[in-house]
């Protein structure tokens, strides 16, 4: 099946379950619902759960048995994403094309619409850790990569180095951080639930993620907003720390480059995927 | 054993396992560890650990060994006092005693360091309820009392009412979910815990969680801000949905007199309980 079939039918199948999750949200006031269901639903490429059906699939794990946990890794995302464009964080009009959670709902309720979702992730995270030994360290090794220890951590240095000197190291950090452990969690999720390698698995993942945050930096410079669904040229405005910054874009693109082969070097460690590898050429040349 | 001595002696025990827990916090960077921290260290009550361990003690269960889901409650007790506690939300300076998180560290600080701890809950509560099916079940009675069913639709009623008009029944939404969920979590986590009637604990629970909140509401009129810690008499001026504006302080009262009777009356089915009645008194007499 080629790249793009298989991804439509992820995410199909994605978009089925979470438009059904969104009908079962039942929570009062009516505010607290619609903010939650708003931001889940409009757009997104569904990264991390394709990610994780695509790696379940590797290891032969049927993955339309595993809605719960790819729910679990959309509210996390969703919940940082609406947190972070608040104004005193990064401070967003936009986002996937849409106005900010927080532009229609303002910005109390965004916030609660973002700790409402965490802790979705946090009730979903427990049900599935019921299922099997393995359900429980995939969803502790998800809680871990959101948390303080993750991507918490990548935002909170990501907001300190902004308007900063900063290097190599720090921008490091915030790429492991900040996209690296959310984008190496689906990866390394689906490799504990189908018994391979999830050393390996991470080390695919953290590069696949520095692979997207490079990329992410680079069309911030360089992309076209209409594409993108934000707003671009925010980075170099607010002098945030990005590769832009630190390599320049020439160097920057060349980074990427050998960033995208190693990324398929480290994959090979988890055994030939075509699928995977089309992932990685997917981020390297996306242009939203 | 005298209420005070008791209460003294969990305290005494839960302050020093969560200076562990604050020490061996080694976030980066350091301003996420130390504005996490800082709410968790500075002051409060720890009701709800002690409830959970003289509820715990109740059942014969001992309360040291259960110390993970106790650092779960105050995790998620300390996020929500952040949270609501910025400009946007209700815009209070101080917090028991202190500056509150976003007047030290900002408010994107403030925002991270409340993600920071609602993560640490969600890996505390997966990690505990690893032990037994009890504690899986206690975890996830504590996970949906926080979240978008419980204490986040109680703070999204609360803003919502907040300048309208609304009574008893939007009073009583916002008592049973923005204090009671998580007043009533540790007395039904510990009955789990302990195999006891689940559905008495949460009755009993709520009934303590509306005493607390009513008592809440009648100090913020009447209270003495130094005694409380915090700036007093803001229900009023933002015009919140409180007891008092719906029934006038003398029959504010009344209610908190009858409501702490039917505490009472309500411990009586969870079996005699010496510590916990004085619980009541203690909250429906408390100056701060």
């Amino acid at each position: 099946m080629n790249f793009q079939k298989q991804y439509q039918g992820y995410l199909a199948f994605f978009e089925k379950e979470l438009k059904r999750f969104c009908a079962e949200m039942t929570h009062r006031p009516p505010v607290l619902t619609e903010s939650m269901r708003y931001s889940l639903l409009t757009g997104g490429k569904r990264v991390r759960p394709v990610l994780f059906f695509g790696t379940l699939e590797h290891f032969g794990v049927d993955h339309t048995a595993e809605v719960g946990l790819a729910l679990a890794l959309e509210c996390i995302h969703t919940y940082s994403l609406i947190h972070d464009d608040l104004p005193t964080m990064d401070n967003d009009d936009f986002r996937r094309g849409n106005p900010s959670n927080h532009k229609v709902f303002g910005e109390a309720n965004a916030i609660l619409a973002g700790d409402g979702l965490l802790s979705e992730a946090m009730c979903l995270l427990l049900r599935e850790s019921a299922r099997s030994k393995a359900h429980l360290d995939a969803a502790r090794y998800l809680a871990n990569a959101a948390g303080a220890d993750g991507m918490v951590a990548g935002q909170s240095a990501d907001l300190l180095y902004t308007g900063q000197t900063g290097g190599e190291e720090e921008l490091d950090f915030i790429y492991s951080h900040k996209t690296g452990k959310l984008i190496a969690a689906p990866i390394v999720m689906a490799t504990l639930l189908g018994g391979g390698d999830a050393d390996a698995a991470e080390r695919f993942g953290q590069a696949l993620g520095r692979l997207f945050q490079l990329t992410d930096d680079i069309l911030d410079e360089k992309g076209e907003s209409v594409k993108m669904g934000k707003t671009l040229g925010k980075d170099r405005e607010e002098d945030k720390l990005t590769c832009v910054k630190v390599y320049g874009l020439k160097r920057a693109e060349l980074l990427a480059d050998r960033t995208a082969a190693n990324c398929l070097s480290l994959l090979s460690n988890l055994g030939r995927d075509d699928f995977l590898a089309a992932v990685v050429e997917f981020v390297r040349n996306r242009d939203n």
